[in-house]
């Protein structure tokens, strides 16, 4: 971590003491047993917004923007330390106005939107007005496949006439979510990589249907949600393009490495949990006469989840610094290697430490299920590990 | 399979066609979106009805007792192809009368119950009147050393006083579950394998307290559930206890066995859907230019997948064959065996046929997820993969 | 096994007490410290002669032919059980005359040579005078895809001219080897499975060079070797074609799976030897105040073991049983099972029994590395892993 | 890297580059074919010694002592960066006087070591006119337990008497080594941690009988070996102890941390060349069609293989500093990281390149079976996996 970005790390894991956990319950209480999942509950916005303000009043704010004028100018080795953070208490990125996929929607909006596009979006969007969605993968194709994308979009009379089907559409539950990037093909003859586009949807816009939740594992994630969506004859103005016809692929590049980057930090803090439960277990309960850590190969899973912990954490950190050296677009074999070894290692770990805990492992009475779920849902999110590991390869075949 | 149980072999796959099959989808639809999720809707319990009448008249009944003059004999090999039959449609044992734990718990009832108890217990239970539950696992210990039992039962004046604290009791939710057999520490000052016994008791006994359902990764298997009890001063005459004043390991010999076999059979059945799954995602999509298929690993995993089926299969049957010719007592390092090679293969297998799904394989469009909760909390149930490589191993010590 | 092929067995068994057992001291002391590495000491074979007079007398003599008039017609199921025994004396097959390649070359003589061809080659072979080797493998091309052969054969006046390159090419440094079946491409430009021809190529024809021997981590196997050979303008007689002028494919079709079964039945004794020096081992060192076996996962490691190689037995068994029924080629698929399954596993286990040993396990002092680098090479001799597992989930494949 | 040492670590390179690499193949043809594999052929140590005297009079001398008046006062960092180069060349070590096990040997000396001893020992070894070895293991019981050291040294007339049995004792076949360090136990009743001693003794000692050398995988690494030594009534005066009577382990502690990173370093080394024939080998060969790296896991296997090198070498690097800044007492568990990791990690990827060259794979024709049997006796020296294991799990114990 660099000297100058010390006090703001301070300044952060102050704000998620003092002003984040002392809500956590109360809001999560108010949550249970609504009638209607797909509503935030009364008090429950109200808490959130207490504690963005006073975020905002400490200057915390939107300090994710790398390299930014509006942000701090974070680098993004420094984020990665705060991002480890975030991780450990879940409500707090958003009280930092720093949940995905926000903050990727926002980085794309001050690098490539117009003016007009940020001053109808960004703007509310950095105020931590509404939020905001991200239409990538569809359910009828291998979406890993970029190039598959089938959403159509048809330019007629001054309007993108949309079509299509999208799923797994994180965040568009929420009663907040104003607007959707939209991933699609405009230009089905064109060159491989120049095929599709990213335009700007209206929540409310008509045609925009959302079906219903998509669940991991059966679990629903109300009211935030992985919304399945149809968009049947969805007309939004010419210029809710971004960046330009068949620029789509170019966008992509700008925002996927530091949420990927996020991703992993926050799963090896998981995995950190995880191995903190393990080890408590293990002291604390006997079985055959000895405690649990003592039987078997308990101790040497323990030091194998140690090990490969710190090896993901130097990983995940040296991708960062190398996306903050050589810039996203170098350093994507980077972001590839962290993204195909981080998620699938802190899954088996996760899963370890259920079968030390035995039933319970398993149960409400522990969050490993919650936690081993979240995990395994990354190995396909924001490209599945087999993609990374193709990257990943290619990029060794090329140096020789 | 011997040739004299292909007929009942043959009869029993007829009948899950003809009787369970067109029934499923209207159970299951009948169960959905109900406010009270431990009851069961109007007309489910009648259609399970009708289809074990039709069962019962066929002569389908009650055939799981091994070398039993009530049952068909049938040796443990003969069953096991048959529960892997079972294992592929989820009503189809209860129609038959043989869903777990009623079997086990009959099994023992038939072996080591007084007459009364058999009149009172057995009789509803084998006529298919009422369901039952087996209480052994606890929260605040490690019970898969089962010398660990903590639940107390104290003789006070012609009653067994009970109190303790059991979970992951499976179908205690039902509200058909009439009677318990309850695991429980009568002599703490005995030698370690006869401090326990085990005990009936009735569920509608005062004390009996079933405080709600345990999860596996969040479902509550409503209205059959696997519960949380307590037992509060629960009181019961002594004459419910089984066999003997601490002869309560000596029981769980006899049931062990032919249970997990079957669990095994079953696990096997959904490898097998797994990677009928697998192939069918894979060489249906395209990614990159090619059926899924030809990238990456995914034949090997198929190839990889096949063998290891085709492995398990062999090993239970050869298990399900050692407890026919050797005895249950005997046979437990065979059945350690399979215990500890099938759910831990088959969690791998379902994990990578919901990767090749991607995101659709966690999601509700398909049942993979399901399935594997189900096989990952076998890895827990009637003895952690880490106690049957014990047993194992220890074996293997004795025999130089 | 089947009750008529138990004294077959019972008998092998006893010859290799009684016939063999007392000569392999003696056997392998004269070939110590030979200047000439490749050529017999005296003494040695006529030890071997003697052993090899006893076991025809007996009349265990060529019985791996199956279903043939000159063999016992013994199944391959049965054959199995007997490959097991000979798996654990080194010398035994050769005393049986049923060492590879001999075996494989044998049977394709007998199954498709020329009267002239039996006559010439086949005799002495089946009354062990001489020996033989099989030349597939190149080094300059991947010779797993059989197609990319390149050793090429071109008849001129009724010559085949042969010139190209083989190695690892198993006994052709036996002075003793006098005949070579040589894959070879005759219909460069015919369909790919009709361009190779397999022709016989005595070992002094001229033009064959043995450039010397191919090592497996370094050991060179004299003076039996893996050889590599410089085919240059040898020239043979048209009539020394097997079955026919591109039909070499067709003849591999008949040779592979029995030898393929044997080397796996092989790998599961060392696998088994390997087993019982890890637990020995185990059992008689002590470290930290207990015996190795209580440390860490050492019991486990026992334990998977002993699971593994029943289900390695079990599979392999089975394909053997594949084979007699359903023949050769339609258990082609079984049979890469078990050759993709064994030795991988295997060479696990033994390097556990390695790791367990601790240096001693690598040292002279222990079969464990040499055991270990067999059936390393084992992973590529007769097809990679990569291959066999291509043809299973082929096979899985065309299944839907 | 440190700039401060970045001229060191160049002049290091181009030492290699214009002394060792032009000596390297004459140096090995000399050793070739020798009747007597146990003494150098004449000129070979010529070879040496001129690389030697050009390094001496370049500077580029026993740098390899950290914190020492004598050395550079290289970091332990630093040194992690040059021995990633020494590993390249096998020779290039001893040009620069840093072969294991005399740099470990020196320090151990210059520590701890009397003025007298120092004279005598030290600065023939700082010359580089004399060579060393260190005897720690032994035969007869499980040494990775250094508590079970067996050897005995008893204090008669001013003299230790020795007696007791050693292997693996690297570099005591050389003819130039002269002095050993040897590991006994002096107080067998004393407290578990005060029970050795360590004492210098003169190979030329009578009663230091040299058995023969111990091998790896069939090699004997003549003529240094790794030997096989008996004590048999060995005298040295009393004054050769190291440091005072049972403080041996205190000694270790001091010479571990190094070697042990530098060890895994020079695998790291060996991983990166693997990698390369890996994927050199699978893009040159071509296999059903395709390039082999096209076919099957193995582009997938080449991207594991690359993200597990790169975490491997931030952690060793992480170790390496962690010494500079706790030092080696403190460092420990680091270092127990890294030597648990990094040896089973780099066998598994020689392994997988041994795979995809076929049976080349295994030859004479590539260096990977030798580097495989390098890397799996690396998994023995200096504490099997199993132990570091131990020390990096209850560290992980005593956090909480």
């Amino acid at each position: 971590m660099s000297p100058e970005s010390q006090p703001l790390f301070d300044a952060v894991k102050r704000h998620i003491a003092e002003n984040v956990e002392p809500i956590a319950e109360e809001f999560y209480r108010l949550g249970e047993g609504r009638a209607d999942r797909w509503s935030w509950a009364p008090g429950q916005l109200e808490l959130l917004e207490t504690a963005k303000n006073k975020a905002k009043q400490s200057g915390l704010w939107n300090f994710f923007l790398p390299d930014s004028e509006i942000g701090k100018g974070l680098s993004n080795l420094d984020y990665a330390y705060i991002a480890a953070e975030l991780g450990k208490q879940p409500l707090a990125s958003e009280t930092l106005n720093c949940s995905a996929p926000d903050t990727g929607n926002m980085e794309v909006l001050e690098r490539v939107g117009t003016e007009a596009q940020k001053e109808r979006w960004l703007k509310p969007l950095l105020n931590g007005e509404i939020r905001s969605c991200y239409a990538m993968t569809e359910p009828g194709v291998a979406s890993s496949d970029a190039k598959n994308i089938s959403t159509r979009a048809v330019l007629e009379n001054g309007e993108w006439v949309i079509n299509g089907e999208k799923y797994y559409i994180s965040g568009a539950g929420d009663s907040r979510c104003k607007i959707m990037i939209c991933m699609v093909k405009t230009n089905p003859d064109g060159p491989a990589s120049g095929q599709q586009s990213q335009i700007l949807v209206p929540m409310d816009t008509p045609g925009v249907q959302v079906l219903g939740p998509m669940t991991v594992f059966g679990h629903d994630h109300a009211p935030r949600g992985h919304m399945h969506i149809k968009l049947e004859n969805v007309r939004v103005p010419e210029e809710n393009i971004l960046l330009g016809v068949g620029r789509g692929f170019e966008i992509s590049q700008v925002r996927l490495g530091p949420g990927r980057i996020h991703h992993c930090m926050r799963a090896i803090g998981q995995a950190e949990k995880a191995l903190d439960l393990m080890v408590k277990r293990a002291t604390s309960r006997v079985a055959f006469g000895k405690p649990i850590i003592q039987l078997g190969k308990n101790l040497e899973t323990v030091s194998r989840a140690r090990i490969e912990i710190e090896a993901m954490r130097l990983m995940v950190l040296k991708a960062a610094r190398a996306m903050d050296v050589l810039g996203n677009r170098e350093a994507r074999v980077w972001v590839s290697m962290v993204k195909a070894m981080v998620p699938e290692k802190v899954a088996t770990i996760i899963d370890q430490a259920m079968q030390i805990h035995g039933a319970t492992g398993v149960s409400q009475w522990s969050p490993l299920s919650a936690m081993y779920t979240d995990v395994r849902h990354l190995r396909f999110a924001d490209g599945p590990d087999e993609v990374h590991h193709m990257v990943v390869g290619r990029a060794e075949l090329e140096r020789h």
